[in-house]
C-alpha cells in the first residue's frame, strides 16, 4: 500500500485527488494538509466525502516534514499549493528522496528566468533541469524514472494534446498559432471573491488576461520542443460559466498541401494507444460535458484544403485531465502501477 | 425633478435602484455612497450602466449628511445597507424631516422586542411605529402620507402576496401555515464569501436556515394583521442556482368547503386593479422566468377539495418586486406620481 | 458473468444503467434496445461512453424475447421503458422465469384500480402482487428473493427514505404530510419538447402538476405501510434549473413531545447500517451537490420542540439512488452480490 | 402611431420584438402570425407579456396580405420567419410598397450564387441589390432611405462591429483573420428538439458547423467591402450554456508597426459618436452579462506591439442587436424617429 500526502489539500485539486484516490487500491491518504482548515475534519468541508474519509482531518502544514512521517521515502507527495508557495514547501521532500508530484506551475518551465518573467522569484530552480514535464502522452518513459513530477497546466494540457501531432512534420512555422480556450469556473480555484462568485459568473461569458495569462510560456515551451524551434503562441482564455471542463480551439496553418484523411490518420497513429485521448471520427467535434469527471482528452479536426488550414478542438476536465487525474496517471507511472488504475470509470455526461 | 441619495449603493440592491431610476423621468441622482468603493466610479463597479451614470462616483458616507445637500428636504433618501447599520444611518435624515426608504429590515417590525430578538440591537426605536411597511398592495394610502417607508422583505413579499386574500376569512387558524420558499442567489447580496461561490453553487440546491430565517416573525406580523390574531408560520427558504427570483409555494387549510372557483375568484377581486399582481388563469402555475427584471408578483393556485386544502404559489424577482423595485413604487406613492413609473417594461423571460 | 438486457436503453436512466454498469466487474452486457436508435451505436448516441461499449449497438426490441437470448433465464432484464409500455415489454420475460427489474411505474402500486385511475389500463396485472417494491431500505429481504423487482420512482425514493423513521411511532395522523420537492431536469427524460429546452428552463423554476402528480399514490402505500393506515400526503413538485439531484422538503407534525436529540438518535439507528444512507448532523442539511453521480441519500432534520414540527431535507441524484442506481443495487441483492458494487466512487459535488 | 405586423412571430426573435415595442411610444402591433400558434392568445405562448399584449392572438400567416390591412402602406412589416421561408412572405408587402425588415437571412447577401450555395434557392432575388443591409453603424443613411432592410445575422454583427474600425487600413491582408465565436443558445431558435434540450446543453460547450456555417460569407462580405478587396474569414461558432449572448474574439494581425495607443484612439473616433457602441477602456475587456437584454455592443482591444497583433474581443445580446433591437433601431432610422426609442433601458447585468 502506498502512503500518499496531500500537501494544500482544501482546494478543488485537493479534493479531486481525494474523489480519485478513494477508489484507487493501492493507495492510502496519511496526510493532507491545509492552514485554512487545520484541525477540521476533510468531510465538514467536502460533506460529498463522507464515509471515505471519516477519520481524516486537515493538518497543519507546518507540523508535516519528511521526519514526521514514518517510512517516508517509500510514499508519495502531492503539492496542491498555489506557484511560489509549492516550490518551498516540497523542497525537503525532494532533498529527502521523496517522489514529488507537484500540480503548481513552479517546476514546469526549463527555464528559471522565464520563470521568474512570467510568476515570481524561484528558491528551487536547481531542480528545474529534473524535474519531467508530467504529460504521459509526450513525456511517458520519463516520467517512470523521474523522482519531481511538474503536473502540467490544465490549459496547456488541452493544447498540446491538440496540437502535438502536427508540431513537428506539417506545421508552417511562418504562419500563427492560435490558441482560443474557454475554462470552467473551478479552474480559478477555491477562495472568496467577488468577481468569482456565483451571481457574478451566472449567465456571464468573458475573455480575461489576453495577451498575459501564465500558461502562454509553459504552452510555447512545449510545442517548440516539439517542433524544434521557437513557436509563439497566441492564447487567448475565457471563463466559461460552468463548473469543469477546458474545450481549446487552436488554428494552425500547413506547410504543405495535405489531404484532411491524412491529418486524421496522423492523429489517430499518434493516440491510438494512448488510454485517455479519444479521437473522434472526422468531422465530429467534442463537448465538455463529455468527460466531466473523467481524465480523457477527446479531440476533433477540421482540415481547410483550400488554405491549408487545420482547426482543432480538444476538451478535457480541468480538475482531472487538467489537474489531479494527470497527477493520479503521473503516481501509477511513478509506481509502476496500471496507468488507469482509478482513472476507469466513466465521464458523467449528464 | 425629485433628488435622490442612494446610501449603501455598491450592493445589489443599490445596483438595481440605479438600473430602475435610469428610466425614471422625474429622478435624478444627487449621491450615491459606498464605503468599499468610495471615489470609484460607478461604471468602474458596474460596467453594464456605461452611459447612464459616466458622471457618478461612490462618495464615502461619512461625507454625506441632511446639511451636505442642498435642499435635502424635497429629495428622497434610499438606504440599501445592511440591517443594523441602516437605521444610525438614515436617522439623520429622518430627524431632517427627509423622506426615507428604507430597504433593510430595520423598520419592518412593529415590536422592538421581536426585532431585537432576531436580528440586534435597536437605536432607533421610536420610528418604529411611525415607519410605514412598504407593501402598496396593503398600505397603499398609508404609504401615499408615510415619511418613512420600511421596504418588505423579499420572502415576506411573495410570501404575503399569496396568502393575503384568504388571511381574514377562509384560513382555518388551526391548521399550519407552510410556506416553502427558494430565492435567487442575488438575495445574498454580493459579497466576498465561499459559500456563495459559483463554484460552490451552481447545480446545487440545499434549504438554509431551517427554522430560524429572520424573515419569519415579518411574515407572521403581516399574515397576524391581516387575520386578526396570532399567525404562526413554518417557513423554510432554499437557494436556487439562479441569479434572480423567489418563488414561494404556500400551503394552508381552510375552514369550510368553498369551491375552487370561489377561492380564484376571490383571488381576482383582490387584485384586480393591482398594476403589479398578475394572476394566472386557474390550474396554471407560474415561472420565476416570466417576472424576470419586473415588478410583477405572479400567482397561481390550486384548491383540494377533499381536505379544504389551498396551495398558492407565487413568483417575483427578489431585487425588483422583492426590493428595488418595490422602493421605487413606494417612492412614486411617496411623491404623488404615477405609481407605475419606471417600472413598465416588460419582464426579460428569455 | 452476469447477462444483462437493458430494455429502452436510450433514455437517461438507461445511458446511466450503461455508466454504472462499465464499472460492474461481474455483469456483462448482452442486449440493449432501442426503438428509434436501432442500428446506431451506443457511442454515437453517448459519446461519452467511447472506449467502454464501443462494440455496442441499440438493437430493435422486437428482436430482443427469451428465445432469443441464450442461457436467458440466469441473466437479468432492466426495463427503462416509459410506464404503460413497460409492462406488455417484460411480460415475456417473467413469464419465462427471467429476473426483471421494472424502472417504469408500472408495478409498483399494489391496487391495479389505483394504477388504472392515475396511469393507464393495465395488462399484466397479475404480477403486481409478486413484485418487490425495489427499496432496500424497506424492503431488502424480500427483493433477494424476488423475480420481479418495481424500481421506485424518484420523488417517492427521496421522500420515503426522509419519512420512513417516523411513520411507524410518532407521526401525528391527525396532521398533513406536506412534502414539497424539487427535482432536477433529467427527471423528465430525454425528449424533444420544447417545454424541456434548455431556453425554457434555464434560470427559471416552477411548480408542476401541482396536485396530481402521478407519485402521490405511490408515496401513500408506503408511507400507509409503514403508519399502519391510510396516510393522505400533499405532494408538490417543482423543476430546478440543473441537470440531477431531487431535494425533498418534508414537513410532519408529531403526536407526543419529544426531543431533537431523539428524533436525531431514531433517524441515526434507523439508517447506521445502511450503506447508501447518509444522516448529517442535527442542524446540518444536504445540498444535491453532495450526491451527485452516486447512490446516497443524504438526510438532514430540525424539530421545532414549539409545535411538535419535524422538518426533513432529504436529497437524492434522481438518475442514481431515484433509477439507475438503485436498480443496480436491487440487481446485486438479487443475484447474491456485494449490495454496493460498482456504486462506491464518491459523489462529483464540484 | 405606425402599425407594426410582424410575420413569423411565435419563436424567440419575434417575442423580443414584441417585449422591445411594448415600450415603444410610436408604434402598435396590428397583427403577429405563427403558423403553429394560429388562434392562441400571445400570452398564452408568452405569460411575462401579460398585461401588454391581451388581446393579441396570433393568427394564421395565410390570412395576412398587403390587401387584409387597412392603409398598410404607412405601417412596417417584421419578418422573423426561417431564411427560405422568408423571402416569399415578404414578397407580396416589398411590392405593395410597404417597408420590410427582414430578420432572415434571405436579403443579407449581394450575389444570389453565393446565397444559394449556403442556403437554398432564392425566388426574388431581383431584390438583392435593393436592399440595404440593416447595420446602422455602417450603412446608416442608406438605410433612412430603404424599402427593404435586410437584418444582419447576429454572428456578422458582433464580428462586424469588432473588425470594422482597422478594415480599410492597417488590417494586413496577406494574413488570416481568426473570428471564434461564442453564442448562448437562444441563437438556435425555439423548437423542440434533443439537441437543444437543457440536459444535453446544461453544463456542456462545443463548437458546431466548424467550416461551414452560413453566416461566414455574411462575414466576409462585410468585411471585404470595408477592406476594399475579398477578406477570406476563419469563423468558428461555439454554443455556450447561457440563454443569451454572443462574445466575439477576432484575431488579426496589422500591416505595419502602430502603438496601442492609436488603435484605441482610432476605435474611440469610429465608434464615439454611435449610441449603442461602448468602448472599453484600453485592457478592459467585456463580458455578455454587460448588454443582457440591450441594444449594446460592448467592445474591448489588446494590441501585442511586436507581432503587430490585434486582439478584439465585441459583446452584444444576440437577440436584440443581434436581432431584434437592431430591427427597432432600423425601424425607428426607416421612419425618421429617434433612433434610439425604445432601445434605452439599461442591461440586466445580474
Amino acid at each position: 500500500m502506498l502512503s500518499a500526502i496531500i500537501i494544500g489539500g482544501s482546494g478543488y485539486t485537493g479534493a479531486e485527488l481525494l474523489r480519485l484516490l478513494a477508489s484507487h487500491p493501492d493507495v492510502e491518504i496519511c496526510a493532507v494538509t491545509s492552514r485554512q482548515y487545520a484541525g477540521t475534519k476533510v468531510t465538514t468541508v467536502y460533506p460529498s466525502l463522507s464515509g471515505y474519509y471519516d477519520s481524516l482531518t486537515y493538518c497543519d502544514p507546518d507540523e508535516i516534514s519528511p521526519e514526521s512521517i514514518p517510512n517516508v521515502k517509500a510514499g508519495v507527495v502531492f503539492s496542491a499549493l498555489p506557484h511560489g508557495v509549492s516550490q518551498a514547501s516540497v523542497l525537503p521532500f525532494i532533498e529527502a528522496g521523496v517522489k514529488v508530484i507537484d500540480l503548481s506551475a513552479d517546476f514546469r518551465l526549463n527555464n528559471v528566468e522565464v520563470y521568474e518573467k512570467w510568476y515570481c522569484g524561484h528558491t528551487a530552480s536547481e531542480y528545474l533541469s529534473k524535474a519531467v514535464y508530467g504529460l504521459p502522452e509526450l513525456y511517458r518513459e520519463s516520467i517512470k524514472g523521474a523522482t519531481l513530477v511538474a503536473n502540467p497546466g490544465c490549459f496547456p494540457t488541452g493544447a498540446i494534446l491538440a496540437l502535438a501531432p502536427i508540431m513537428n512534420c506539417l506545421y508552417d512555422v511562418s504562419k500563427p498559432v492560435v490558441i482560443d480556450s474557454k475554462s470552467g469556473v473551478t479552474g480559478a480555484g477555491r477562495k472568496a471573491a467577488v468577481e468569482t462568485s456565483f451571481v457574478e459568473l451566472n449567465e456571464g461569458f468573458k475573455a480575461y488576461k489576453v495577451g498575459s495569462h501564465r500558461h502562454t510560456p509553459e504552452i510555447s515551451q512545449e510545442l517548440s520542443a516539439l517542433a524544434g524551434s521557437e513557436v509563439s503562441v497566441t492564447f487567448t482564455p475565457h471563463l466559461l460559466p460552468v463548473s469543469r471542463g477546458i474545450l481549446t480551439t487552436a488554428y494552425v496553418w500547413l506547410k504543405e498541401p495535405v489531404t484532411a484523411s491524412t491529418i486524421h490518420t496522423l492523429y489517430k497513429d499518434t493516440y491510438t494507444s494512448e488510454p485517455f485521448v479519444r479521437l473522434l471520427e472526422y468531422g465530429l467535434f467534442p463537448d465538455i460535458a463529455d468527460v466531466r469527471g473523467s481524465n480523457y482528452c477527446d479531440i476533433g479536426i477540421y482540415y481547410d484544403e483550400n488554405d491549408h488550414k487545420l482547426i482543432i478542438v480538444s476538451v478535457i476536465d480541468n480538475l482531472v485531465k487538467g489537474a489531479s487525474g494527470a497527477a493520479v496517471q503521473n503516481m501509477n507511472l511513478l509506481f509502476g502501477l496500471d496507468e488507469t488504475t482509478a482513472l476507469t470509470t466513466p465521464p458523467i455526461s449528464i
